[in-house]
């Protein structure tokens, strides 16, 4: 069995850990932003270190290529990101590239011929600070001018970071690939949350990115004088919203798990002691790994907003906000990473990603799967971060057995 | 029987109304604006084209008086406020000052001796533009230099208002009234409520203004990501926020009537689609006009919010806020209304008021009450404020009718 090199691989997490790192032994490395510019700088250097070839498109996606004999053999992309949040941690991210990295680097140790050419990619601003998921979204096709009339950053903050990099608004919307070229699409990723911590299992099979909807809800009743008022009289749209999140969160917990829900906002107007609140809007969140499932949450949660209005004499207006489309994994590619796992000797389970990930723009175009690795105490986007050096070795070696299994190798 | 002179007192509610009026039928006279420097001016002029004496204290409480002959005699005040809030109604104040003013005129056109000296006073911003009920506070003495340390207006908008009518911070604090020189103080209101209409009831004796508490409840949980925080693993202040709201109105429906209890404000921290709620805080306020039950409402209040944060697994912190206390009305005071009511011809009720007024102030220095007409749909502070011409005639004659019954008079 071919295993990667431990020390190795422990001296590359480390040495991007110093790139643009925080005195709590966090980092802050903002897409685009003059850490990110470093930490891309040292993964050329690396690549180009390594004996393998570097590269960079149009949308700043960076990669290290171990090039197949076959030179019109299909790529395997495996990958995930460099950037971090504005202080976050260590491992989000950087743990699936310096893992694929590895694996590129072990294989290219061991002379193996792959039938493909095996891609090492990390992708722009996976943390999505200018775009959401900007790199894959281009990669996949998925962005348009209209992008750039809804910046997460500003103009500015975005134009200078592309000119950091070299890209251009024009090169990011013509950096889709074409999917022909692609055999698939793998991700390691620390868990970002406890499943498997409190499990006591190795290695999470993400069967699918869940889906995320939004919705504004705004329940609508009367002010009043909150003394002279009576409570049976009144119109109260806080009750209505108090109401709602109970029976939201109860409708998930009773027929929609591992679904969730979440009121994360809320306004209320007008907003006084003295006065019977006449509007609240709610912020209103729920994700789940089915399309279908998805769907059935959505009317659901607006029939409870409706039945909670007209019990309580209010009026309610929804806003549904489509976010991301449930992005279901490759079943093929679930089964080569469970066969590694059991080759490698991790135990495994399938679950669902309730974070976002570039998987999920990839799983539309080619073949892709994902899989997670422990996360202490489930703390991500912290300088608190932390995976042991064991299960980063697993999320190393589960990869590149998946890669060996895909090549037909053991 | 003697009876008010119906069309005078009806040319000078109409009067009144277009000092400061606005285009849709309401008036705007914040305390110490220009237009309630004209409406003094203009009440100022009427009082001595009456033939009645008139004055203004330090507070800037203007009067008219019609002396006792008898020097030495007491005071009973009748009266209520000439200002109005920002764009509302001509009724809520005005009716109370004019009726007790047609009430001076009446007794003077009958040349009836009274025992005491009577006078008609308006008090200064009633409606709390600058300081709480700042009239009657200054003449009750219970304003000193710290309620210039915490204005709801400006320090500017103070000084330039006290500018306009010739007062000072000092003669403010001055204000105070020997109580020993006082009978008693009187005043009739617009409900501001629906009690009476509903009920078809002319006269709502009031037996006591009600105490007004306040408290800050922020339940505090853990911000977290509401995709891979499974709901169960949530401290989700947001929950404490919606079962309080919901727990503290029954609290009061089924333990406290005719008391109240509002949740008017609420601040959500971080507050964002995708975050689990880690801070909440509520603003909350509720009403008694019993200081025993409104002492039991905040205890009660409080341990429904420590027992659902405990459930929850949330802190909470509370911080009280002292509003004011529950003013009980003159039981003798209340028969001269109820037997005055009698006598008119108006059919009467006893009940609380769930709003602050002049009378609250007055209640601890001298013996004082105070009644209510119907106000159309329990309107308030606003230009659809609406009270019937019998309604306000009830209001001058009642006053009367208690003036005279006070006096030993019929």
């Amino acid at each position: 069995m071919n295993l990667i090199n431990e020390s190795r691989f422990f001296a590359t997490m480390q040495e991007q850990a110093h790139i643009g790192a925080t005195e709590d032994g966090g980092l802050s490395r903002p897409a685009l932003s003059e850490a990110d510019v470093k930490v891309r700088q040292w993964f050329k250097d690396k690549t180009l270190q390594a004996g393998l070839e570097y590269s960079q498109d149009g949308a700043g996606n960076i990669s290290a290529l171990l090039r197949s004999d076959d030179a019109s053999a299909k790529t395997l992309l495996i990958g995930s990101h460099l950037d971090s949040v504005v202080h976050g941690g260590r491992f989000d991210g950087a743990l699936g590239v310096l893992s694929a990295f590895e694996v590129l680097r072990t294989i290219k140790d061991t002379e193996l011929s792959l039938p493909f050419h095996l891609e090492c990619i990390s992708f722009t601003d996976e943390e999505s600070r200018h775009i959401g998921l900007l790199g894959s979204s281009a990669l996949s096709g998925n962005i348009t001018t209209e992008a750039f009339l809804n910046l997460r950053s500003s103009q500015t903050e975005l134009a200078e970071g592309m000119a950091r990099i070299g890209i251009t608004q024009e090169s990011i919307i013509n950096a889709k690939r074409d999917p022909s070229t692609l055999l698939g699409y793998l991700e390691v990723h620390i868990e970002q949350g406890t499943r498997l911590e409190s499990s006591g299992i190795d290695i999470g099979i993400v069967t699918a990115i869940v889906g995320i909807r939004g919705m504004w809800l705004t329940f609508k009743g009367e002010a009043a004088h909150a003394g002279t008022q009576a409570i049976l009289d009144r119109k109260d749209a806080m009750l209505g919203a108090s109401h709602f999140t109970i029976a939201a969160r109860q409708l998930v917990l009773d027929q929609y798990l591992p679904g969730v829900v979440n009121v994360g906002h809320i306004e209320l107007k007008p907003g006084a002691f003295n006065i019977v609140p006449a509007e609240v809007t709610l912020a209103v969140e729920f994700r789940h790994g089915d399309a279908d499932i998805l769907e059935a949450m959505k009317l659901d949660l607006e029939t409870i907003a409706r039945n909670t209005a007209e019990k309580l004499g209010l009026e309610v207006e929804v806003a549904h906000i489509e976010n991301a489309s449930p992005a279901p994994m490759s079943d093929t590619m679930m089964k080569y990473l469970e066969n590694a796992c059991d080759t490698v000797g991790c135990s495994h389970t399938r679950l669902m990603s309730f974070a976002g990930h570039d998987s999920q723009n990839m799983a539309p175009i080619t073949d892709s799967a994902m899989f997670f690795v422990p996360s202490q105490d489930g703390i991500s986007h912290n300088p608190m971060e932390y995976t042991t050096p064991e299960d980063c070795v697993n999320a190393a070696n589960v990869m590149l057995q998946t890669v060996l299994n895909i090549a037909g190798l053991k």
